[in-house]
């Protein structure tokens, strides 16, 4: 079978640490070209400056591209990218607003392209697991901690507080990610706290309450924590079972027990599926978590915190 | 045929304005029972304090429900009537969320009854007649106008400042659900500034750009015109059309030039619509107006403006 010809747009930290390991480390790939507005001479294959001069220079030369920019960049370069012909795979989350991955589903539709809107944190084999253990369960009680520290994992990165940004939700959509994924009921926002600090436009902090007839399920997402940083979800069912997911959906508990997984990590599995998705011209569009986030800025409560600088 | 007996839940202002008439001028329905917290002695009808109490009391003596609450009351009850077999008809905006909406029409799906997202804008012949005149052709520019003095059409509500409650996009929503009725390409946003009065939870104003690769396509909504209201919505096409509707929808310049129109009104036509969809075992939901919004909340800039009192 030919290998696809792939190029990452947007080179930069996720590009460098797990796209690009994981495309050379999958031999359906090939990457033949990168687009990065700074040059980064390690970068393999051909380098352009903006992804137009990249669909362009690699006319013929190229299947598919994945799209690791911030997300508010996203929808014009998937846009041109399926114009252009190429299967698209969009880091999360896929788009800065729903409207805009409804249209690119539309076209990629039109296309007869692949769409993948790759949810990182779904592709854990602790996350396969817990889904599994909560098929046909009753759930009574379902929390999310997202606790960490911005300063830490976001250095200078300011595009986190533009608007359409995310804020403390470019991480928290990961834990909604994984529950949309592995709840056998549909996950929807009752009521929700959003905390601004006074001198930016997104959130730093974020309660959710979500609608549900069971019990008490919500999110408690946080980015003011320097110690005691926690990623973890729990499910309580009401066969007395406890099903828990630590570390970001790395490791699954149950009943407080340990179960180990080996698996090849999340990237490499988000392109096995890339690859499987182009082999059978299918995409995979999966709108729900900023469905979720989207719904939470809509119902939410402002609050205004103290300034972040 | 028999006729479909329905009850009224939210028996406020726009229920007695709009739906009362427009259901005793359809024979298609019969008025059996309201439900309203505060009793209205001239209620046509049972008269019930909940919506619980009613569908209870009405059991196998009710069709069907008109709900006609604020917003963020309406998913429970649509929920629930839906569960006891009824048909549902929701007032704009049908919930607060998105996932609310979602969630219902599974619902409507599983029990097999009608559930009508009714947008009464939509619902005006001069509506219908700038879809047909922009069918097929190139739109170039596209705006909305919606000026109007909150004081005067909400006097007292609270639940519009509150969160779930909507602000300037409670009348805004009805120029969106015309936009994406009349225009013949998707709406969604680009970019959005938000103006909240800073001791308050919804917005006041709000600017929206769309994105267009045609031209500028936006939307200006304020609620501090206490002169010069407008409601307007006015397209530009490529053979040099201008198609304006003006009186929020009621109106049809085509070139400057007016354009009559019979026809029964927004809530007849609703009805009607209504009573088709439950004859034929259908559902109409349309949640594009309100994913607009939420996009609006996702990408836009917040400002804080003068207080509201």
């Amino acid at each position: 079978m030919m290998s696809i010809r792939i190029a990452i747009i947007g080179y930069g930290k996720i590009a460098q640490d797990q796209h690009m390991p994981a495309i050379l480390a999958n031999p359906d790939f090939e990457i033949v070209a990168t687009a990065s507005p700074h040059p980064h001479p390690e970068a393999p294959g051909q380098a352009f400056g903006t992804h137009g001069a990249l669909i362009a220079g690699m006319a013929g030369r190229l299947d598919a591209v994945a799209i690791c920019t911030p997300p508010a960049a996203r929808y014009a370069i998937a846009r041109d990218a399926l114009d252009a012909g190429l299967h698209v795979l969009l880091e999360k989350p896929p788009a800065a607003t729903l409207g805009e991955i409804q249209h690119l589903e539309a076209l990629a539709g039109q296309s007869r392209r692949t769409l993948f809107t790759a949810w990182h944190a779904q592709h854990n084999p602790a996350v396969d697991a817990a889904r599994a253990l909560l098929a046909g369960k009753v759930v009574t009680a379902f929390h999310i901690h997202w606790f960490e520290d911005v300063r830490k994992w976001h250095p200078g990165q300011e595009w986190i507080w533009e608007p359409g940004g995310f804020g403390v939700f470019d991480p928290g959509i990961n834990a909604l990610s994984i529950a949309t994924r592995i709840l056998p009921v549909p996950l929807f926002v009752r009521a929700a706290t959003l905390r601004f600090p006074s001198n930016r436009q997104t959130p730093i902090a974020a309660s959710l309450t979500f609608a549900s007839e069971r019990g008490a399920f919500g999110a408690e997402l946080d980015w003011r924590y320097t110690e005691g940083e926690r990623w973890t979800i729990r499910a309580e069912t009401a066969d007395g079972g406890v099903i828990e997911l630590h570390d970001g959906g790395a490791t699954l508990l149950v009943n407080g027990e340990r179960r180990a997984f080996g698996g090849a990590g999340e990237y490499r599995s988000i392109y096995e599926r890339f690859a499987a998705l182009i082999r059978t011209g299918q995409s995979d569009v999966d709108s729900d978590p900023l469905r979720i986030v989207a719904d939470a800025y809509l119902a939410g409560r402002r609050e205004l915190v103290e300034p972040f600088a």
